[in-house]
């Protein structure tokens, strides 16, 4: 006969805190990171946003965003000059901008003062983007490459780890754990929505997955950022999906901007344009300052 | 040679806003229904809490809940006299209170003027439950028993319709056309949780699916409210999940409050006591004056 | 610190054997309910068929279609004359006969020697079904209105009992212990497919658990049938996923026979015409004899 | 107003077929990918089957069980040197023998005439395994590591490509269509489970999704293969489940083989023994040999 409850290794249980990410887990209800990149606070009371195009497409583009976002109190600038794809066929749109787009990225980071977070996809590049990132973000694709992970981990640069949209907490705090392990311990967690039953789906592909940051933050000290432009994958839901993820207690909120969203070279339907992201700014810091936080 | 967009009936379509729930459809962005029950408005600025505990254990608690979340600013009490079960067999500490339980709700909504919200999962219970209730609850199991759905529309009264955990929203508005078709107009949709797969349950058995709050308003004119406190099963997360719920837009929050939660009768992890609720109620208002709206 | 083992309530634990459904729970490895149905043995060498038009769409239809199944060797008709709809609203094609529909299926029993099984969704038909069909069919949306599940059990009528497509083996075999406590021992287990995360759906809207059949059965002495057509939805993969349920060892199959399946009323790409039938009666029944049973 | 089928990018669409995996798509009903390694066709009437451990614990380990399972019929052995972690702490008992473990598959190889397959997880080490292994695995953390797939598919060995639990049949055929690219056509699917809803869990960690076999063989020439040990996680299921995968029509069949499982050095609770598995390969035999295949 089978019982569930016999079974090693499901979920996380009360050793997984000792044996499996002990240098995640969080020891006591106050016990919280803080760390500072490039002067800016994760796990204070401050929130901070990431906020920039899905990929960066030229460099007029990105000074274009890196100005108007730093404008409107974005801490960290986002965007991608090397891009994952699903099918090893890139349309004359969706161009990676790769050494290129991250040279552009660092001329507007010297020009405008804003810190830059990048995602690397490959061991081969590691290097050139931790010259120029002050954040080195895994993509969820790699969140179980863990060869991978430990490359990143040993460069000593923070790192956010995105979650993969299949994986459990588990396994994303034992990603987590493969990067303090190292001796890195600026880890920043990113929640990126997840897939769901088609039922559940509605009228998306992944469902941002809310209730995974007080679950998060529960079981580690490392902050917990979300993604609602990824997630929803729809404009008009980034809003209140941002402002919900304030509200919840997320660590910071990586959004996406771009100065003409239609015309977009990735995934048109999600960035928000500049006066949004503005007035999202304004609204973010207000929720922010009713739970004793904010955002600017 | 399959392929998944040739086929009908999935998910929602253009022609589902005409054919399939017309009456519960959006007609434009402005376009949201706003009726009140008991004085208290729906689909306005007002976001109104429905608290209370999970079963009308006896008299004396009923009455105790009722005055303290009145005192707190809740604007319905909730409470199951009737309550389903999994399996056909009930323990000693979970005992329905049935006719005595919906009379002692009557008692204590005279006793302290706050209306009241309950279930109701038989037919044969239908007209005694309309007599007392300002809202009739259809609990997630009973959304897909149409002719039980239509039985309660026709009371006129009006109905609180839970998602099931494994329903589609385009399922749920085909539920709530039900009601509407009778000529019943005053629908709230309520949120309650869904089920993940085991990866994302984290530490819950559901997860609130608030990406459907957005969702559901642009799809519908119905007031969409969420209950935290079931989706979370968790008193922890109780707190964050409720203001996560009105910064997304929710019309409506549902609250598990109990005097004494670890000895409440039932799923004695998610209510929260009297002192927390109070305190919910300020933050949860802080929160929709951030966004123009107001709790209390 | 919240672990989730500590919970009670989730899945199957040994109590659940004991406390929550002692009447389905399999005592040992060789307790196995066998009874006969109209002759027919469930639980025992033989895989029982069940064939038959999705609806009952005419008298003609259904005489049709019995004759036909009943020379493969099925060897139960099928046929739904009350048919549950997601919305309010039904097309002329879509068009229920009820009453007329189950007095076609019961001359079509006396002509033709076939037993039959028909949904029944309503209390108020119980009766009425119960005196022609042999085996009463609760569907997936019903799985979890127990008022109703208690009713059916009444009639002393055998029944088979659908899965909901979110419901879990354990809620499962929760709603049959409703029937079984009734004294009615004569329940026969449905899977029908379950809702999936959408990267998983492949192009169906569901996916046939096959897992659960011998997962069901280690848990209970209850036949435990698969219904590859509905869960599929797509004619060609009947059949592989027929056979695959003999071999997997599941205690019957349920199939959707239709003379001009393009035409069908209700769901026209998941029927299989009477050639195909045969053709496949035979290939189960190869199946059927490679593992020590017979679908003939 | 957002309606679903507006989107791009959402599952299979016809145009994927031409413009994200042209080489890895079907042509016509009759295209199906045949090619011989190591003398064993694949996508041809044989079944073939792959067993052994899930590490390579010994060489005495290894010896004992080349030689068992090649009596029975295996055509392939398999066992892991490298193993993934998903935390990085390693128990004694879960010891990787790498380099030496590798060395020990060539000379069982050797000495028993039986070709292998072997994952590697490092780019690092790819061409060390390239040169032992008949069949090169990617694992499913690696399925969206892309210039890790890459590099294996420069190597020209054949490959066989498990899908992630959370990957979609189109993220699966984008992942295989990387190797098909650089001219490698040997590849070979594997089904090992996805993950579910925990209400669709039952008692496994994952479910083997046996629709997937028909969905994928729709779309593709390509063999697609099942993991019955990985996917139930549970030594009962693993035949039942052996069985389906045959009857539904899979194009070869993974299996963990031990001499002692319950001390086998990782997932103890799903090798089968030397008598078990020469037992499931006559049955599966018999099951092939009713729908004109063959596993012997």
């Amino acid at each position: 006969m089978r019982i569930e409850n016999k079974f090693p290794g499901k979920d996380v249980s009360p050793e997984d805190l000792v044996t499996k990410f002990p240098l995640a887990a969080r020891k006591d209800p106050f016990h919280k990171s803080r760390f500072k990149v490039a002067g800016v606070e994760f796990g204070g009371d401050l929130v901070p946003v990431f906020a920039g195009p899905n990929m960066v497409e030229s460099k007029e583009l990105i000074f274009d965003i890196a100005r108007n976002i730093k404008n409107s109190g974005a801490h960290f600038l986002r965007g991608g000059a090397f891009k994952p794809l699903t099918f090893p066929y890139r349309s004359a749109k969706y161009n990676e901008t790769r050494e290129a787009g991250i040279e552009w990225m660092a001329e507007a980071k010297a020009k405008y003062g804003v810190p830059i977070i990048t995602e690397v996809m490959e061991e081969k590049y590691i290097s050139l983007v931790a010259e120029v990132a002050d954040i080195i973000q895994i993509g969820s694709r790699n969140m179980q490459n863990y060869p991978f992970i430990t490359a990143c981990a040993k460069t000593g640069k923070p790192i956010m780890l995105k979650r993969h949209y299949g994986a459990s907490l588990r396994d994303w705090l034992g990603a987590a754990e493969y990067i303090l392990v190292e001796g890195n311990s600026q880890v920043i967690l990113c929640e990126r929505g997840v897939s769901v039953p088609h039922t559940h789906r509605t009228t998306s592909r992944f469902l941002l997955d809310l209730q995974v940051v007080p679950a998060a933050q529960e079981l580690t000290h490392l902050p917990v950022v979300t993604d609602p432009s990824h997630a929803t994958f729809w404009r008009p839901w980034v809003k209140p999906m941002a402002l919900a993820s304030v509200a919840a207690g997320a660590d910071g909120i990586m959004l996406e901007v771009h100065p003409d969203p239609d015309n977009a070279a990735v995934d048109p339907l999600q960035p928000i344009n500049f006066n949004s992201f503005e007035q999202l700014m304004n609204d973010m810091d207000n929720i922010a300052k009713a739970i004793g936080r904010r955002v600017r």
